[in-house]
């Protein structure tokens, strides 16, 4: 007999289980790094798929741990692409970071240092919130003499990290001297995604190696807000009011994706159009199972459509 | 009865141990920031304590985990500030590096990526060993558009972290990629140290915060052959001759330089004159314990002076 992991193991979409699936599902949640786009390029068959589930009364909502952008910035996005998406449908970690100072009750007269992109300050700003850093000290430099001194903002409260292709050791020394000198200031991670596809050629460092550094220099872990904390979920039932056990999260990515969507009782759909090989899904050291896997999500198109 | 913790505590360095300190060691390691100097200016009364000592036939060993500069590079250091130390007495992190390579057969046609200083660099040539990377990658960008194939030498086996002060994206991107996708590249951090006195009034992000980044990023644990490592104990053996059990080690930092002396065998004195504060020492939640502490080195030469 073989253990229990491999008796559990997911099932590929098929003709079979796509109708179980949308017979179930009210509302599917989707990653959009490797599963709508690969960098700027949209994946082949996305907007066909999307309209059909849209037009059997499905809810769409789009949760993306990648925090350069507002959701007003992704609904641009999409709509550059050729997709209709409005900012409430769009859950991604920069919005997360100021639901999550808004909801602690951050005083907003404190201030929050930015290591991350222009995403993370519109949010921030939507919400009431000053921020510092992020792309304004994308070019600073630090001179390492004798009895330079490093000033910082005494106010500033909350340090948010996320990706940022632009970090520099200025931002890695405002950051943590914030969280090691401004007492009770808190470090706020987007996510923790080690890489993402930010070309449509390669991986590269996400927001993980950001965060990394940050919890290396300080020795302090961080408050994840984006997949996989369920943090979001919470809005997410306000605004649509639809059991978790009727929504699929379908995503690219099990440490984030897949993990997420069962921390939050969702039914699982991975997709392989991003980082995750069938080959790694099915290696024995991968204890992240969804419920089923399949190549892209067009694939859902082509089997009720064959 | 106190616990076992507090009746083990530490002692004060005394006109009573002081004695039973020289007798009882040949051999004195010193760490350099926050003991010697911090940044470039010489802490009190260094040049006079390492001068009797000296006079009194002990050895002296200075073992630092600052990698930006080599064996040679700290000699001059020394001599600017008028302390005589030959190269040979010096055992930094980035010569560390260079030695574990060596040791271990890595194959001198291929290279080893550098996220650091010159020093790493330095070292690796008098090794015989092709370095990449480092400060000539200081200002590199990357361009993350649809399409960019960021290009790797797949020759690299090796990726050096260290401290690295210009730190950025690309280097981030370099050593991921090597790390991640050519066969057996092996990941060396010359040290962890959380923060450094890069200046002489406040710390900063130490390599720490670097290897942390790439491990963040590589999902990847680095071998690392710097303090608290014992690695380069065996080098020092070699030269040294001398058992563990005479020699001293005096550092600033309880989690590298007392726990690399007490992983090594050696008597541990701490000094307060770097990172660490009698009430970081005295704290519950610190379990390392140094034989003695005192305020700095020349405390030595006070006591025997007085």
């Amino acid at each position: 007999m073989g253990d229990n992991k491999s008796t559990t193991a997911c099932q590929p979409l098929s003709l079979t289980n796509v109708n179980t699936l949308l017979d179930s599902v009210e509302c599917f949640l989707f990653d959009c790094d490797g599963v709508i786009w690969k960098g700027d390029t949209l994946i082949d068959g996305v907007p066909q798929t999307l309209e059909m589930l849209r037009s059997k009364g499905k809810k769409l909502v789009f949760v993306t741990n990648n925090s350069t952008k507002s959701r007003k910035q992704y609904a641009h996005k999409f709509q550059s692409l050729g997709i209709q998406v409005t900012e409430e449908e769009i859950f991604s970690s920069s919005f997360a970071a100021a639901m999550y100072l808004k909801v602690n009750e951050f005083p907003p007269e404190k201030k929050v240092y930015v290591i991350g992109g222009e995403g993370i300050l519109e949010e921030l700003k939507l919400a009431g919130f000053t921020g510092l850093g992020g792309p304004e000290d994308a070019k600073k430099t630090v001179q390492l003499k004798a009895n330079t001194l490093f000033e910082h903002d005494k106010s500033v409260g909350a340090v948010v990290v996320g990706l940022d292709p632009y970090l520099n050791y200025y931002k890695l020394q405002y950051g943590t001297i914030c969280i090691r000198e401004n007492p009770g200031c808190i470090f706020i991670a987007t996510n923790r995604d080690a890489t993402g596809n930010m070309t449509d050629l390669q991986e590269w460092p996400g927001a993980g190696c950001m965060v990394a550094a940050v919890c290396g220099s300080t020795q302090k872990e961080p408050i994840v807000v984006g997949k996989p904390s369920t943090f979001l979920m919470d809005f997410l039932q306000k605004q649509y009011k639809i059991p978790t056990d009727k929504m699929c999260m379908v995503g690219d990515r099990l440490d984030t994706d897949i993990l997420f969507g069962q921390n939050a009782g969702c039914k699982t759909l991975l997709v392989l159009s991003g980082v995750t090989s069938k080959s790694t899904l099915q290696d024995p050291s991968n204890h992240i199972q969804p419920d089923i896997y399949t190549n892209q999500i067009s694939d859902i198109f082509d089997l009720l459509n064959s």
